[in-house]
């Protein structure tokens, strides 16, 4: 007899059958005794749709507006399974995120939850109801309603498992689990039974989109177990919790993130005094643009070299900025690259293994790939690499790390 | 400057295009410095759109959750709008009816309004803000969300104009004004300046569908004046207010109404007792029939004759169970038409001025036109004649009463 809050994205929620569907399977949870909470997104494309309307009337909507617009989306999903659930004699109920009230602060459209009131939930759910909560949305304490950003019913539902103190947060997605690595790239790829949240968080902000990285930041710091399924298979897919709970045979390495996305900016011959690291990143952060891998090297005649990726979208708005940067401090070049790719081995058990990297270095350098950057963190080693090189090096590191699986 | 209640209906809202033709209008009232509070409806189609989801899980579905669902509808279109009036550069703001509030009863989808809170409003209007809000819902004191039934959007905006004591409520509509009959059937109908609440109610019940009824009783209870305009055309529409500011020369008849959605059903000799009316009606009623015409003739023999109009829709449910009441009570017979319509003068006018009755039944005799069921209140006269010559009694009626435009 648990309580477990489970969230439906929405492919899950996007017609009426697989709304009909979904109840279906919150009903099996629901007979076996257990408590349960259901978080919904929009039906797929809804909001989209309604961004639509809104960009046909202006191209700079109120932040207030959009999100009392699309906040509807979720809220039509709710009453729509509320009453699937009714149908197959489950008694439910639906709450927007002000009737809960999942109170937010005002930051239209990227707010942030600040408290939940768990009241109505725990009176309904003392009655045996399936409570049904709109995903993504709160209210300020002025009764605006807020959105948390696209993709942030994942947050909504980790929310209320840790406000509820549910034994399971379910993540309800059109994947079965978490992989190794993408198995469009890697067929040997396995699905893990379980990850830390430490490890979901490097593997998801270096590309497999499975869950929204700031629920899972969410759900580590409220130690809120969080598992992800497949809406459309049965199966146990894969758990996400703390370290302490992972098994003996740990294996060193848990999954391999690549990405693509990214663009390599480097300056050279950068005179090496106190300060130049700013004076290149200052301009480019003003610009927004985000920065994510950094090395300088030392080189020779005092001078270093200084080497940072972006987002490839950004690379043809850096390369000026930085040039005029590279002019003010005397700098000798800039370079740039976009046919990079990134490559990530990511694993707590790395931390008690010695030898990752250099058996990483050996796996790439037998295939000839070379190594353009290197960056490493506790639980983490990547690589940036040609980009044509990227599949087979993740198909190397996959099979030697012992990572494929055995059937395949 | 005035405080202005405008209302516009889900086709005036239909699209973004047409959206901002609505901003555009509420901008040239708010620059003559009138404070404007808007209400709008939902797109037009999207209050059936929601319905179809719903319909396709259940047929029974759950009223709270179908309110919590079809208040999206309005709910979109504030916020577009508010976005709308922001991008003309009118400063704007949105509210959902819970968020007003705009306090009701919990009788879902067909919520009563109890109580208005103008605080939020009054605030916003003293920064010359426009206020627009979402019609046709409320929010009962547990903070669910309700509605007042489909067309309920005039009922806001007539509510609003009451709390705020607004100067007039003015409902955008498709058509201009209120007019002395449908000018489909008369192409001279002539539009009307002005009609007290009272005569508005009658062309509404019987079958101008211009306003919604329980708005113009809403209206006329608070004294609110209400007008009734094209959300399309430029003009002064129709004014509804009390009768005290009707002009000296008030015409003796300010419209026809005509109706053929009505099936009538007599009883033949029903023994003359008391008793025997509402032995007759309690079944029908009962049955969840609503009766509109009511006609009882003494006749021959201690018997009478008992007639009575229903929905035609409700004719072929009402024939069996009248029936079997008419065998109980030892009625001679009972007979059923549907072939009927029902013609009615209406003017505060005819309170002072004899005679329109017998002229009425005049003009009908003169055109060989036989009259099947009489019936008069203050300010109205109904006939019921054979469907086939109820376009030729609406167009006899409106030239002998002098309501046929000059210019036509």
């Amino acid at each position: 007899m648990a309580l477990i809050v489970q969230k439906y994205g929405g492919t899950s929620v996007g017609s009426p059958e697989r709304i009909q569907a979904v109840a279906e399977r919150v009903k099996r949870w629901h007979q076996q005794g257990h408590d349960i909470v259901v978080v919904v997104s929009a039906m797929s494309g809804e909001t989209n749709r309604l961004l639509g309307l809104a960009k046909a009337i202006t191209d700079d909507p109120d932040p207030r507006e959009i999100d009392q617009m699309v906040s509807t989306g979720e809220q039509v999903t709710i009453s729509l399974l509320a009453m699937a659930l009714q149908k197959t004699g489950v008694a439910a109920k639906s709450y927007t995120g002000a009737q809960v009230a999942i109170r937010t602060d005002s930051a239209f459209m990227k707010a942030r939850i600040e408290a939940i009131d768990d009241a109505k939930m725990r009176a309904d759910l003392a009655q045996r109801k399936v409570i049904v909560v709109a995903g993504f949305q709160g209210v300020d304490t002025e009764g605006n309603i807020t959105t948390l950003g696209r993709g942030g019913s994942d947050t909504t539902g980790v929310a209320l498992a840790a406000a509820l103190k549910a034994d399971e947060c379910q993540i309800y997605t059109d994947v079965d689990g978490v992989y190794t690595t993408d198995p469009r790239v890697v067929p040997q790829a396995r699905r893990l039974d379980k990850i830390t949240f430490e490890e979901m968080l490097e593997m998801a902000s270096l590309g497999s989109k499975v869950l929204q990285i700031r629920s899972v930041e969410f759900a580590g710091k409220y130690q809120v177990p969080l598992r992800v399924l497949s809406s459309f298979v049965e199966g146990e897919g894969t758990l996400i919790t703390t370290d302490s709970e992972q098994t003996m045979e740990q294996p060193v390495i848990s999954g391999i993130a690549f990405n693509r996305d990214e663009a390599k900016l480097t300056v050279r011959g950068v005179p090496d005094t106190p300060g130049i690291a700013f004076k290149m990143l200052g301009p480019i952060s003003e610009a927004n643009i985000e920065v994510d891998m950094i090395v300088q090297n030392v080189g020779a005649d005092n001078t270093t070299d200084f080497t940072f990726t972006v987002h490839r979208n950004d690379f043809r708005k850096a390369l000026p900025i930085l040039e005029k940067t590279a002019q003010e401090i005397g700098a000798r070049q800039v370079i740039g690259d976009e046919k990079i790719a990134k490559v990530s081995l990511v694993g707590v058990g790395m931390r008690s293994h010695a030898g990752v990297a250099s058996k990483m270095f050996g796996v790439l350098a037998k295939e000839n790939i070379n190594i353009q950057m290197i960056s490493t963190s506790e639980i983490k080693i990547s690589v940036v690499v040609e980009e044509k090189y990227m599949e087979l090096a993740v198909r190397a590191l996959h099979t030697a790390f012992d990572l494929d699986a055995a059937d395949a």
